[in-house]
């Protein structure tokens, strides 16, 4: 195995303008459909978009993030129970996939294929940035991209030959996420101290300057992922997932 | 990159005796730690089981199939909006992570480093199975694990050595799959061809034949994943995430 490819490995959000050959796009998703997947049912589907007006509008969507403007590729991975449910009723039984616990199952196995290309494709050297943004105008997206029923998005992926220098990020210490046989709930202290290498990153630390925010931690509930957004975003939605019979 | 393992990798259900050292594990769980994760808050937490009392308990959580009977150790990954929000408090900011949306971004960051720990794993020569029944008894797995609010089981991995054949599975074609800038529906005669390398593969067949099924479809819609369970998972599931503060 590439001992370094995990450690070192990075998103990238600068892209040159180079296309990604369709070849070598269908080589990575074919392999990436080997990854695990509950009982066999490959509950996902990815729609590509590569049409440079139909990417601008899909970027848009993503609130025209660099990632998402600079790729000349985005994937977005849908959790679908549709292809599967369809076939079931051809063949004379009935599909219980409209309910929420399959759109959870259908999620996992979107997400696991859904990083399984994104390792694939970084090892064929390319670079790639997962667009956190997707459930925010998951409406929207579902409509652009045509989306039935039981057809969600859930992983936006933009992707294209790196441009630029790999950005370097921190990561906590591994006791931060690692328990053994019980879950340890830690005490103020340690939690301060498991994310002292946050707060004392040098680009972090810039970013709270230039905010003239109070600390790290307020920069997360005050600007990048406030309350308000993550209520907003949940009751949108909760409506995408009833429309599509998921709910 | 290791051409042949993407294309030839499978899940394995029976594993040797022989335990995973420790240090091998967390030195597989601190790399996959570098996966993406949204905003870089590591929304995970995973918890080792490999007390071999314990482990049979979290076993019989899932329904003692084979490979969580049969591996010497689980990891069980949680959605973990916990330890964020704990630090944002300590810092005097206001989380806002007790919501829907909140906890589809954690079970997203969780699955993506799942698989990223599987992936590692596997090219550590180790083998993996999700469990997926994972869901099915998160209550009960949630108060074995001593999981606090905000902290949710998502996905659970059997792992250790690999014992025996690996199991050869069969895959849909690209084409099922893949779409260019709009979801295509498939016709009913284009969905039977793209799943006939299911309906022909001589496991499925068998399994049909053993247990007098009209077709593959009725193996899944009437044994294996019923709509009945599905709607009573998705209850209980429901309540879960309502009592972590996460709906």
């Amino acid at each position: 195995m590439d001992e370094k490819y995990f450690t070192t490995r990075a998103s990238f959000r600068h892209f040159s303008d180079k296309m990604i050959p369709e070849s070598l796009l269908e080589k990575i998703i074919e392999k990436a459909m080997k990854a695990p997947t509950c009982g066999n049912m490959q509950l996902y589907s990815v729609i590509v978009t590569q049409d440079k007006t139909r990417k601008q509008q899909l970027a848009k969507e993503h609130f025209n993030q660099p990632a998402a403007v600079n790729a000349p590729v985005i994937l977005t991975i849908c959790a679908d129970f549709n292809r599967f449910s369809r076939w079931c009723a051809i063949n004379g039984a009935n599909p219980g996939y409209d309910n929420f616990h399959s759109f959870i199952v259908a999620l996992t196995d979107a997400v696991i294929f859904a990083q399984q290309i994104t390792t694939i494709a970084e090892m064929e050297g390319l670079g790639t940035c997962y667009l956190g943004t997707v459930n925010y105008n998951a409406q929207n997206i579902s409509s652009m991209l045509g989306l039935p029923e039981l057809v969600v998005p859930v992983a936006s992926l933009a992707i294209g030959y790196p441009e630029g220098p790999k950005e370097e990020t921190e990561r906590l210490p591994l006791e931060a996420v690692l328990h053994y046989e019980q879950y340890r709930e830690d005490s103020d202290d340690d939690i301060e101290n498991l994310f002292k290498i946050k707060t004392d990153f040098p680009a972090n630390k810039e970013y709270v300057a230039a905010n003239n925010a109070p600390t790290l931690a307020h920069i997360f509930t005050d600007i990048r992922y406030t309350k308000d957004m993550n209520e907003k975003v949940s009751e949108s939605f909760k409506r995408l997932l009833s429309e599509k019979s998921f709910s």
